[in-house]
């Protein structure tokens, strides 16, 4: 297969990319920058699939670059470390999330805050303008080179493969859970939506020792999340009955919906002053009822990724409560298939590409 | 003219009620309870007039009960107390709110966190069945009988006439601006309605010590805005060049309005971690754009007045700092002009109606 190719960097580096808006991946050549004083280099060995991936490589959200090399839950091994890395040497196992850069500034309060995921100059890790003008490319890739404040550190005995998805999905449900303070035991969650993100939302809520229950159109979902996943109940949310039964009773809900739905069923669940986090993003609005948001003094809130500072913290947080993304793990060239699976939910539950030993240069 | 009667109670009592849900009020004999143990009764002197009284009269909240005497914003001089009464004597001057009763169990944890406005058994001093089964009736009246534990004391010389507005439109957005955080001095804070809510929120803001901004459609608002309620700045909410320029600038919005309007200007106005707090009720559920609340951490919530104890602080903290309602004061035999006018928000910024000194009985 011929691979269109790309030179701006002197480091040749291989991937597969898109390369219009049909978002369809093929091999691709191109380039990394030289490693920095302050950069890690690094041999991905894993890239986990994220539903953005595909939003991003048919340029839905408008702003995609091509050829656009995909991938943001990224693990590998470090091959080489800039003069003032600190943090890194080589051989450490380390990730690679949703970021590359932000402006680091002492008057972003983002930045100053450990919040680089909100500084208005925080660089994707794909499919979007470096600072020094080149496209990022992600990591569906054989090496990342990336400052090392954009490198996590993956605990000794965490399998690389399940590493990945903490990298996205799983830093995207837990710094809610923090931030909203939902994260106590004695508290009743509820997770809507059962798919990469879900089902890290009941593990790590779990693992906070909080009461779980799964939210969802799909009763044949229930014995797998309360057996597998560690749910405590599971309501099915067609059901009147028993939503009606629920009402009132939850502390908050994580909603991992990305397709058009309904909140005023959600908010009646919660409890007066209890908090509803959108971390699927819809692209149309959402309809949202007031009164009930003013009588019961409830919220409904986003939230996207987490900090550098959180996301090493969740990572850790992880590995010593034994929490582990559910993987199936797939060669590079099953990678369009599995866009299509991606697409149906029909993954349990989340894809995870076995980059190192798969991803071969076909030039 | 011919007043229908109600003798329930022991105790004679005078009003101005509606009959139906034309909303038009006349005056109306009707009782009230003896004094219990634990209650207050007191000779009504000043009733403040909501905008919530009109949805009541007219029952477009789907649950009044007629003879519907409204008035939630009520001040008065105490003329009998319970044998348990230790809070209040005969001579103290007091309120009565939006509530007059609620669970008060032990295992109400809304209760027990004094925020018995959010008990599902709270009940609402006008238009509602109360515990014995007869209907709650307001301030348009010349006595009042309650539940210490739903009065609260007027400060030494705070004008009692301008006391009467902090009892609904004080607290509904005291609470919230408590509540969200938005009391910091430093803070920029927006305040979307100039109503008698939204009035109110320019003067607790700046009490508070926070930079306060009025997000209006009305340019002619401007002027009195800054000079006579004190807000720093003024900002044309259909001025694209003026909403455009304030983007991610606000910590907060304090959203009054109950009409219908779209979300995404004001959600754009926050900055990242930025609350909109809803304490208007729009009937129609509003268009909710979700992206931004996620890409900005951003909150949009509720709130309903306030607990009893945080009303009472409010008072405290209007009688401290000098927080006075904008108010009109008229006699009870304008009230129905009076209501024509409030639907055309033709009042700066509260129509108090002077009880004392106009309703006279009529039998």
């Amino acid at each position: 297969m011929a691979t269109q190719a790309e030179f701006e960097h002197p480091r040749k580096a291989f991937g597969w990319a898109a390369r219009d808006t049909s978002g369809v991946l093929s091999p691709f050549n191109f380039s990394r920058r030289e490693t920095r004083e302050n950069d890690v280099a690094f041999k991905v060995l894993y890239c986990g699939v994220c539903h953005s991936d595909i939003h991003m490589l048919k340029n839905e959200w408008g702003f995609s670059l091509y050829p656009l090399v995909p991938g943001h839950e990224i693990i590998g091994i470090v091959t080489e470390v800039g003069s003032k890395v600190n943090k890194f040497k080589v051989g450490d196992k380390v990730g690679v999330g949703c970021m590359v850069g932000s402006c680091r500034k002492n008057t972003c309060r983002n930045c100053n805050d450990a919040l680089e995921n909100y500084c208005p100059q925080m660089i994707l890790t794909y499919g979007v303008k470096d600072t020094d003008g080149t496209i990022t490319y992600g990591g569906y890739s054989d090496l990342m080179v990336a400052d090392e404040n954009f490198v996590v550190r993956i605990p000794q005995g965490f399998p690389l493969d399940a590493a990945a998805p903490l990298l996205c999905a799983g830093i995207t449900v837990y710094s809610p859970l923090r931030y909203y303070g939902l994260d106590k035991p004695g508290l009743h969650v509820g997770v809507v939506g059962l798919g990469g993100l879900g089902h890290m939302a009941v593990k790590f809520a779990k693992a906070f020792g909080v009461k779980v229950t799964v939210i969802s159109t799909s009763p044949e979902k229930k014995d797998e999340a309360i057996q597998l996943l560690g749910a405590d109940h599971f309501l099915i949310s067609r059901d009147h009955d028993q939503m009606q039964a629920a009402t009132g009773s939850f502390d908050g809900i994580i909603d991992t919906v990305s397709a058009f739905h309904p909140l005023l069923p959600l908010v009646s669940l919660l409890k007066c002053h209890g908090k509803l986090v959108m971390v699927g993003a819809p692209e149309k609005p959402l309809e949202l009822p007031v009164f009930p948001l003013i009588m019961g003094r409830k919220t409904v809130a986003g939230s996207t990724i987490g900090g550098m500072k959180e996301t090493q913290e969740m990572i850790d947080f992880a590995a010593k409560h034994n929490v582990k993304p559910e993987i199936e793990v797939i060669p590079i060239d099953y990678i369009n298939t599995a866009l299509e699976r991606l697409l149906k939910a029909d993954v349990k539950y989340r894809f995870v590409i076995d980059i190192g030993n798969t991803l071969k240069p076909s030039t």
